[in-house]
């Protein structure tokens, strides 16, 4: 390895070490501190968060990297140069003391905004969201002066992704979902739903987490459960990952979802190569690939008639008086109700993407100056009449429910579509080569997992997410299997 | 505030934010952590301790502290600029590489020992234990080369505290405890420990812990319970204090214990005083004074009559079955049974201390090299045999039961036996001035926990053990009290 390579490294272990610190500390805020422990949190975070930009921007990393690449490289090693350009740019293009100011806001923003939603009072909250997007709009020039704003995050959180590209790949969804929703909802059979009322014994329920994540392939040495108001995933390396979930003693598919959609976010983590540890390639490639693990584990694997089918005895030992005689079909069919809501995180499979699509009508118009700050909540709810046939009774189940926007994120809410769609192209590609609905239902995830390590998840971040669709699929990404898997298995739940 | 002391205050600041994140990191691997993370949490925590040596050994600490003291300086700032010095000598006085092969040594031999443990093999641990000592009496020197190698640490422990003194003490409590315990040994009259026999419902005794956390004056708003192997009390800072504990269907007073422990170690650390917020005081002062406040609470009020009294409802709820006719004297005498064992973290009050004076006399040798590590075991089965009558039967009961000698620690031993001393002068102090047997009785401990606040708690690292005493009593340290309260209460107890 040349010198400055060796140098590089040293940087790229550094922020490791930095970036472990501060994801410990996050974790255990959301799982483990006594809740008013935020001061001392604050100042150490904000203490810790200063050290590493002070690092990075005297790390001589555009030098090192200048003299690194006067060599010959391997392809890992230019990978790595790529990413930590791009994260040299992204922090030191702010000047520390906007950068310093915007964490600061976030940090106000995301109080308030619970406040806010809790009051279901959009006012309150709408000063800081237009300082937010004021100052991503302002960062977006520093960052790429070339480029629209919006066009900057949506690279930042889906390398290569823009708005052109949104925009077809929405087109297509809406043009799809929509006429299938219209059907369904036209349809006289309706899945009967009572099977799944509650209530469910939070022991019972809290048993069978670990039993589901062995189930997938979670290794249980190097993946644990936590408990947290919202679920999630976070990974310290690839050998110590962490999911949680939160249990309601009314609702029983919350927790088993969450910990399969976090469990597919944890399989992806705990399964990229060890080559790439203490680098900056270490973790996920981008947010649309990531969900499209989670995504597909929750919906095409875990919501699958074959699942279901695999788990029941799992659900009749927790719970033998609600599953003794159960019929698996009417399992199957009631945890696949379609029924549009209000809230994104309660969608069901056929709705979800339209919420997404609504929140980028948005978040697009926001970015470009096009829409104010206040009347978002009037075109949120113009939309969610539009798409979702429904009124919004108040902020706190419209405009206000998502944290996203309050925590500084505008771009992100796309991810969850690609991914869902990635997921569908994914499992296709996967069915070419293994008797997949047989594997599920037998709970043999070994080939499965095997498969998707080999052509996604040992890969990190060294490869673009087309370049892992690709590799995995053999064609560039086409949504058209997405909305083929909804409407073939729609047709068959609705009889349509 | 002078210029130099400000910016000596910045570099306490990113301490405190290092020591955060290695606190953080600690907790969560004893606690949460899947069973096989070590390996990148160990280069994580490397990494962030070789940032904190670097940061130390280039802060330009000594010339900011000769500045700062060129001005006039408050009392606390004196105070941090004396500890600040003490730091950056003990950390900046090994030689980096010296420090980075000892930090090695400790995980392996760490690692080792409880191998060594779980096979009852002295013989395996040894060569590692040589080395540690080797190390230690090395670093002495270093650390100063006109004190004797074992009064270097015993001052690091407890400031002011050395061989001379530490002598006298355990002399004394000799003298005092082992014609108690021959006498106690001698009685007729022995308590009745059938209440305390279990299984004991865990889940019942996870309910119990917050209660007595609570009862104890604990502010679960600032202190939160997790469970870990061994239990133990960390603090990120005085807002935010952890206390871990661990539950035995088998021992119900396990749990009990360790929740009022490691509560009176939070409740020392939860109430040092804000004003020392991110400085080098904010922490307790001594192990010494430290281990007084959880020994009082678990000792001297804890297994108090009163105390059992007033949490015997809690008892009752929790296990209707087994408490509903319990006689409270009958508890008392059973929680406080006297009977020699050879495992330290097990002996009651009047055998504790002797296990104490055993390391003593045995670390004491060690650092002079007056005894060989091959020849530990033998003495440690001598005085096993000398000080509590017991035979030996191997060395995972014997010389491996403790992990301090692994971890590096000599001379750490001496704390627990001056902070159950200190334990007594200060509940003779409380009673002059409030009636505290009532107060404990009534669950009523505000005017307590006032009074330690006012006389030690308040006071962080600010003023030293010696200082703190005087304070409190009025007057210097006197194991007298100890051995007062230990004599009162057994005699009445065993009718001596």
């Amino acid at each position: 390895m040349n010198k400055a390579m060796t140098e590089i490294r040293k940087v790229e272990k550094r922020l490791f070490a930095l970036g472990y610190a501060a994801n410990v500390i996050g974790f255990d805020d959301a799982t483990a501190a006594p809740s008013e422990s935020y001061e001392g949190r604050g100042e150490a975070l904000a203490e810790l968060s200063a050290l590493s930009h002070n690092f990075l921007v005297n790390s001589s990393l555009p030098e090192l990297i200048a003299e690194a690449q006067a060599s010959e490289l391997s392809d890992q090693e230019k990978a790595e140069l790529r990413e930590l350009k791009k994260e040299y740019d992204r922090i030191c293009r702010i000047p520390a003391d906007e950068y310093a100011e915007f964490s600061k806001l976030i940090s106000a923003a995301q109080n308030v905004w619970s406040k806010a939603k809790a009051a279901s009072d959009f006012e309150m909250f709408a000063p800081y969201l237009e300082k937010i997007v004021a100052a991503r709009r302002r960062f977006a020039q520093l960052l790429d002066p070339d480029k629209a704003a919006y066009d900057v995050y949506l690279d930042q959180f889906e390398p290569g992704l823009n708005t052109e590209k949104c925009d077809a790949f929405f087109n297509q969804l809406k043009a799809g979902i929509v006429p299938l929703l219209n059907k369904i909802t036209a349809s006289p059979d309706k899945p009967d739903t009572s099977i799944l009322k509650g209530p469910w014994d939070i022991e019972q329920q809290k048993k069978l987490s670990p039993e589901i994540m062995k189930l997938i392939g979670l290794d249980l040495e190097h993946v644990a459960i936590a408990e947290s108001e919202h679920p999630f995933t976070t990974e310290f390396y690839n050998g110590d990952v962490r999911i949680t979930t939160h249990y309601y003693e009314e609702e029983m598919l919350s927790n088993l979802y969450s910990v399969v959609h976090e469990g597919g976010h944890a399989l992806y983590e705990s399964h990229i190569s060890d080559r790439y540890f203490a680098t900056c390639l270490s973790g996920g490639v981008s947010m649309g690939i990531h969900e499209s693990q989670s995504r597909m584990f929750e919906n095409c694997i875990g919501r699958s008639r074959e699942f279901l089918k695999c788990i029941l005895p799992m659900l009749k030992k927790a719970f033998p008086d609600r599953f003794e005689n159960a019929d698996p079909e009417v399992l199957y069919k009631a945890v696949n109700v379609c029924s549009p809501g209000l809230i994104r995180t309660e969608a069901d499979e056929v709705t979800y993407c339209l919420h997404i699509i609504l929140r980028y009508e948005l978040e697009k118009k926001l970015m470009s100056g096009e829409l104010a700050v206040s009347d978002l909540p009037h075109e949120w709810n113009r939309l969610t009449k539009e798409l979702l046939g429904l009124d919004v009774p108040c902020d706190a189940k419209g405009v206000l429910q998502d944290i996203h926007w309050a925590g500084g994120d505008l771009g992100y809410f796309p991810s969850y579509a690609l991914g869902t769609a990635y997921a569908a192209q994914f499992m296709h590609a996967m069915r070419k080569e293994m008797p997949l609905d047989e594997l599920i239902e037998k709970g043999d995830f070994a080939p499965i997992n095997a498969w998707l390590t080999e052509h996604i998840w040992q890969y990190g971040s060294e490869h673009s997410p087309e370049w892992l669709i690709k590799n995995a699929c053999g064609e560039e990404f086409n949504p058209g299997y997405y909305l083929d898997y909804l409407n073939s298995k729609y047709s068959e739940i609705y009889n349509l």
